[in-house]
């Protein structure tokens, strides 16, 4: 039989990952062996990181009492939580979406609107779209409304932003993000939509936006004008982008900055933090992607 | 053989359940009619939601091609995208956490600050930790800084907030909220920290803070000090949270407002805005949990 080795976190828990193992020839009285020896050990969170190729594992780990935490495109999670008298605290994977807007104004005060080919909402909406992994929110509202709209934007702040529960998925729940921003080239009003995304897209003046009835342009898309407006009259404060240099957590133990050890590596990275210091200019990170 | 059914959606796809099948005699000929049958419809994208108790369907829809989407702890998701010549536009499941702190200060101008028992980082922190199912920002900072310090708090504003990519798991992302939040009784002195979470915590006054070094008080959390007393000499503007009414997008089609259709249910339900505007009271969403 073979006892399982894996890694180790600092909870108290091991990650075994199926790809370690070319063969096992008697899976589950090896998980049962692994089980009863990590038992002993006072081992708290089992993680079993199951490779697509080896998803025969999944029926035979369930069958062990072990649950999904949650899958990628080429593995599953499972888990399985021993201690008897303790309350399981091992972390939920998210489940919240990230979706970002650009409220895009040109100079003569006509708003970029746009309506989606397909969704449950088809009246005239804010370009916007769902931020992709390791996306900043400004990008990401760079990105969707070039995608949905052919116009290349400067991010100017967050205006406000949404948090929407059940959306989608069971427990799942969406923060919606509204950014104001302006046309790189106030020139350019020539319009280029996604066929795919895209059925119809305009520049829209305050008043022809102010005739539309409540089933062309929600109510909610209204309030966030109205507080477009408030901003424009405040004197232009909102949630800016800040870049910020941390230290690399994962490299170091114990202490957070003991650069004086030389086994250590100290990586800086820069992160953007939204808030209302002093505006720097936004730098979009490429270097992410 | 069995050909599923499943629910369609409007964006072309369909979704079929096993636990709406009691039993499949060959179940890999079943899925391979299924798809021939799909494909001659120019179906789009393939959902199947497979059940924990019949995970070894698992296996052999990973054999037919199929590959993970998400999964929660008693289910997985499987896909397979159809159109052989247009781009996979399924939607991907949420990526990001949500973590809310609470930058909490008592009359004396104290900051309630703790440390954590287990972690990357073991200095002083604000309390605070990750959001729950359905659960809004506020009202997770509320909770945490009650777990982790025994302070009851009512929210006054989100300062800042961190966008912070590479999270846990490939592709994670994770976004930190900081709120200012208030003592309900500015008498209430005593702690009373969670001994599994918190191996310390106090009320620490500003010259003391300033005396940390920065393995015990790291310049992330100093800056958002920094901020913090931009915030209270700005005169106390800040993102608030106000509740907004929108009509339930799940029940309607094609338009969002149609209450002319007797058939139609308009649900109107209340989310937060966190936004700008006139500053309303907050009032704990109680509703959804």
């Amino acid at each position: 039989m073979v006892i399982f080795e894996g890694k180790t976190d600092i909870f108290g828990g091991i990650t075994v990952r199926s790809e370690s193992y070319n063969k096992v020839t008697d899976l589950k009285q090896s998980i049962r062996d692994s089980l009863s020896e990590w038992k002993s050990k006072a081992i708290r969170g089992i993680w079993f990181h199951v490779d697509i190729k080896d998803s025969w594992w999944i029926p035979v780990l369930v069958d062990e009492g072990f649950i999904f935490h949650h899958a990628q495109s080429n593995y599953v999670m499972l888990t399985k939580w021993l201690p008897e008298k303790e309350e399981n605290t091992l972390p939920r994977y998210p489940f919240t979406t990230i979706g970002v807007a650009g409220l895009v104004a040109n100079n003569a005060g006509d708003i970029l609107l746009m309506k989606e080919r397909r969704g449950n909402y088809l009246g005239w909406k804010y370009p916007g779209g769902a931020a992709e992994p390791n996306e900043d929110i400004f990008d990401a509202g760079i990105r969707e409304v070039f995608e949905e709209t052919g116009i290349q934007t400067k991010p100017i702040c967050i205006l406000c932003f949404r948090h929407f529960h059940g959306f989608r998925y069971k427990d799942n729940s969406d923060l919606y993000f509204v950014c104001v921003m302006k046309p790189v080239d106030e020139n350019q009003i020539e319009l280029n939509p996604c066929p795919r995304e895209t059925s119809a897209c305009c520049w829209m003046s305050r008043e022809e936006i102010a005739k539309l009835p409540q089933e062309e342009f929600h109510n909610f898309h209204r309030s966030i004008l109205e507080r477009y407006d408030k901003w424009l009259a405040s004197g232009r404060k909102g949630c800016h982008a800040e870049q910020f240099n941390v230290p690399e957590l994962k490299k170091q133990k114990k202490s957070l900055l003991s650069t004086n050890s030389k086994s250590k590596i100290t990586t800086y990275y820069t992160l953007h933090i939204y808030g209302y210091g002093e505006r720097v200019p936004y730098a979009p990170n490429r270097r992410r992607k």
